[in-house]
């Protein structure tokens, strides 16, 4: 699918970023753990992004979709602990004060910096604590920040989640770096997907945004762990062009390259959060064909991925076609009963809408696998779509019941 | 609300009313549980009903939809078990040979007969032994028989679920009764709620079935235990005239008050369904008020109720107000953020997006209770919708994972 080599690095990895990490003792509890990360392009950089969609937006959300208008962004300051949501006029008065902070300490403009939180909703950031810590980023920036940047954005994550990809567009050596924090949820008022993302390619900003907007349909808005959309859920991506490459232009070999390259680095880090996402025992693909208009794949890919009881009987192992059929069925997809044909992992499972023949302690063997596909054909039209999901399981519940 | 009084009886409370139940060993376990219920009017009927909007629809409802276009009606003939579902042309065929069986049982003609089945998906019935056990109709209904049939299409309920009503028309006594099994889910494949309500008021077919619609409006479309649809759901209701009122009218004050008295039975049969849910420890009032429209009341009060995660942390007793928020926001209801304002049980949790000054503490208590409210004021016109909701328990999940 592409030529993109994985190489260490994450978001450091391209040249002229670097990315670190400070202390402000943002949680309430007693931890030393970093909790405000930095990416920084050490020289001038365009950015892009996608933003939660969810109507009841965090403040850093709102400051961040202002300032990513400017001509030049050259970083990007987050923290963990405490998502800035629901905080009125007081949360944007925060938001701004971190970018003015960062700005500060890096010599940067107030504009050019973009900013997001993770964490709590609801309560106010200590935003004082906060900019005595941004003031320290000179101190903290270095070429390989890039997983201790990853570690402070952290919540609910098991683990830091960092990738970084190498090209050749033109002659020049191209890279792409990539940081994330989960989707799962696990403290009280807890929620938010991150995604940083650095490359070095020169592209413009226009070009940049296309291109990110299409890595990210085809990753971060392919996963759905619960179905609940958070009011922080943010992906950035900063290009600075010290690769030297040609500049970018939409309809080349290269460009068609480097989307590749992006959407690998994207669909890594979607999967990585998906398969850290709290409880997960099984990670799911769910792939939808034949399907009358794309739209209609897609409804019922997400009935299914968003079933609590399909959720539940992944978990215990159970094929339970029905639960599958009754989702699709359910899904306001156009469908007819009839038509329907599901396999798992290949095997057939349903055909034309009844039980097939294969038997059921094979169905079975697939769904103890901790990875599986199920595949529906609708046989109505030529329409795909794929989602990428996991069970449900008593941890998470235990995980999300709070206190 | 209304001045109708409960009674005991359940479906066999109105005159002319028979049920019953018998064993036909449908379920491979061994159990001598009777799995097939009979309702039966002595007397010419009409019937109106409802049909789950499930596009995967099993061959009962597809039978029942036919035959209940009949001017007469005389009887429901339902077994538990076996749901009939993804069946083919051979799950139609079965369905009505349960419809000829019980009509020579009971010497009816065959569209005279209304069917329903409940329980697993995709396996055909054990249509022989069912026929057999059918043939016995006759001997088994009886006018105290209502609790038997009501156990009879028990299949993951801890508990029969009936009820009966007695109101006045015209100065003659009339009389509504019901009985229901729930949507929780408990086996592999298992789905579905059954309602069937009797009432011996003498009233058109026509205007039956609109009052049964807004009934069911008002009732069991209202109620959500995981967002899940069955392939089965079924509400019939048979009236026989027997109680010797003049015909209901439309607009007329007697009409106003049997919708009343069919409203109190269906919402007492839901919210039992609610309260037996597998799994279930609280039972959540979701309030919407100050909607611009009713749509977009409905919208955010569902997106709150099927919330993986407001529902996870109900159930740990957490208030949590932060992910309502997040449900509203993406729910797709027009919204203002900070306009907002969150109940819990009527304390204040939210104002104007925001953090009230209630206490925690008190937030918790009233979430510690087995029933609570949240209101929701969205302050953007005059709609209002109210759901019934559980939370999402491990119980749940465990019940749910399969084999």
């Amino acid at each position: 699918m592409n030529s993109s080599i994985e190489i260490p690095g994450g978001v450091t990895a391209p040249q002229s970023f670097t990315a670190g990490s400070v202390y402000a003792g943002i949680k309430a509890a007693n931890t030393s753990k970093p909790d405000i990360a930095f990416v920084y392009s050490e020289i001038p950089a365009v950015a892009a992004g996608t933003f939660t969609t969810n109507k009841v937006k965090a403040a850093p959300v709102r400051v961040s979709q202002t300032n990513i208008r400017a001509s030049e962004t050259r970083a990007i300051v987050a923290n963990s602990g405490n998502a800035n949501a629901c905080t009125g006029v007081v949360g944007i008065e925060h938001a701004k004060r971190m970018t003015k902070a960062a700005a500060k300490a890096l010599g940067l403009k107030e504009k050019q910096l973009l900013v997001c939180s993770t964490g709590r909703i609801g309560v106010a950031l200590p935003i004082e604590k906060m900019e005595a810590a941004i003031a320290q980023a000179p101190q903290v920036l270095a070429h390989d920040g890039s997983l201790r940047a990853a570690q402070a954005i952290m919540t609910s994550d098991t683990k830091p989640k960092e990738i970084a990809v190498e090209i050749t567009l033109h002659g020049k050596k191209v890279r792409i770096g990539g940081i994330a924090k989960g989707a799962g949820m696990i403290d009280p008022n807890m929620a938010t997907m991150l995604c940083f993302i650095t490359t070095d390619a020169a592209i413009s900003k226009k070009l940049l945004q296309q291109a990110t907007s299409d890595a990210v349909e085809q990753s971060f808005n392919r996963i759905t762990i619960d179905g609940d959309m958070s009011t922080n859920d943010t992906v950035l991506v900063l290009a600075n062009g010290a690769a030297g490459n040609l500049p970018l232009q939409d309809g080349q070999r290269e460009f068609d390259r480097f989307q590749n390259a992006l959407n690998h680095v994207c669909c890594a880090l979607a999967r990585m959060i998906v398969e850290d996402g709290e409880g997960v025992s099984k990670y799911v693909t769910i792939q939808i064909r034949g399907a009358k208009t794309r739209q209609d794949a897609r409804k019922a890919a997400e009935a299914i991925a968003n079933s609590t009881l399909t959720k539940c009987c992944w978990f215990g192992g159970d094929p339970n076609w029905g639960r599958v059929m009754d989702a699709i069925g359910y899904s306001m997809a156009r469908i007819r009963e009839e038509n329907v044909d599901i396999y798992y992992d290949g095997l057939i499972a349903v055909k034309n809408g009844m039980a097939a023949p294969t038997p059921f302690s094979k169905l079975k063997e697939v769904v103890a696998n901790p990875r599986f596909t199920i595949t529906v054909d609708l046989h109505m039209g030529a329409a795909d779509y794929t989602v990428f999901t996991t069970d449900l399981t008593t941890a998470y519940v235990e995980f999300n019941m709070g206190e």
